[in-house]
């Protein structure tokens, strides 16, 4: 077996990304020969800035080129409000949103018994210990409505009963858009059961 | 408008890559700054290695890391055929075949008289003085089967007429696995002309 030459070598590492085979691999790297300052070089470029630098915020669980995190240490975000989500991926969805002003609480997964994921595989302390600081007045448990997910809300209520905090949850209901025959019945009952006055 | 933040510039730079839109270049980065080490350090080395390096291979027109190319200066490879090929990806589609082990010429497009791409654009003076030389024996004229890459077929085999070479072209006929009944005219009628003895 020869050794790959150093093309087939970026078509390999590039195929190892997630969402990519071997045949986009292979379309992004003809790209990339055919047009390496254009393509190529920025892309080393922003990689590099990233590289080496990436760390976990010690207060909310964020991954960022600092600690404290771009959005724990925004002055102009509310320090009353923490929002808890299951991943990071969420944190992003969030903040695309540009609706919440807030600060976050990474949880870095959810309880699961199938996965034997207990709280202390989570980053749970941590929230305990903002709870009960002065400022926080409210969080917002946004973890998935999934059973895990649910489950860990519940846990989380639990742990924070004593923090003189306000605790909520993400509504439950149609999403917008949604169409009442293509819903299932649980999104469907929850709707129902959480009906507001028109 | 804040300046993106390192990680933001890596999902735009991610994402200006073809077949990659905005959601599935931070899907990308997401994982690269979960596993920096595991993802993001060997893909920034394998870009390091071709980045800088990239050259046409002054023979062929095939695009390596150094010129002449892997193919053209590999001896172990067939001197006595040269196959004509529109764009890299198509010698990459030959080469991925593992049929094929004699040498190429890309012409780096098509003539189009709608783009407005004469004979002058594409890699053809280089073909014909290869087709010159003693070794060559055969050209395989392997242009795609759309009217452009026929008619630059028609070309080059008037260009090649006094090389003293055979000129010949890749077989059309029904694909493998292909059925009649899903198949276009076109195809069923190469295939019918084409017919050979069973």
């Amino acid at each position: 077996m020869p050794t790959p030459s150093p093309i087939e070598q970026l078509i390999i590492q590039v195929g190892r990304l997630p969402g990519l085979g071997p045949r986009s691999a292979r379309r992004v790297v003809l790209q990339m020969i055919k047009k390496p300052d254009a393509l190529m070089q920025p892309l080393i470029g922003a990689m590099q800035g990233v590289m080496g630098s990436i760390v976990a915020c010690g207060t909310c669980g964020n991954l960022d080129t600092h600690d404290p995190c771009r959005i724990c240490s925004d002055t102009k975000r509310d320090g009353k409000m923490i929002c808890v989500v299951e991943e990071l991926s969420d944190l992003w969805a969030m903040e695309r949103s540009h609706l919440y002003r807030g600060l976050y609480h990474v949880l870095g997964g959810v309880l699961s018994a199938m996965d034997q994921i207990g709280p202390e595989k989570l980053n749970v302390e941590t929230l305990v210990r903002r709870a009960a600081s002065e400022e926080v007045e409210e969080i917002i448990l946004a973890t998935n409505a999934t059973v895990d997910g649910q489950t860990t809300a519940h846990y989380l209520t639990e742990r924070l009963k004593d923090a003189k905090v306000k605790i909520t949850r993400l509504a439950q209901g149609i999403p917008l858009g949604g169409e009442l025959d293509y819903l299932d019945d649980g999104t469907l009952g929850a709707a129902l059961k959480a009906r507001l006055p028109f």
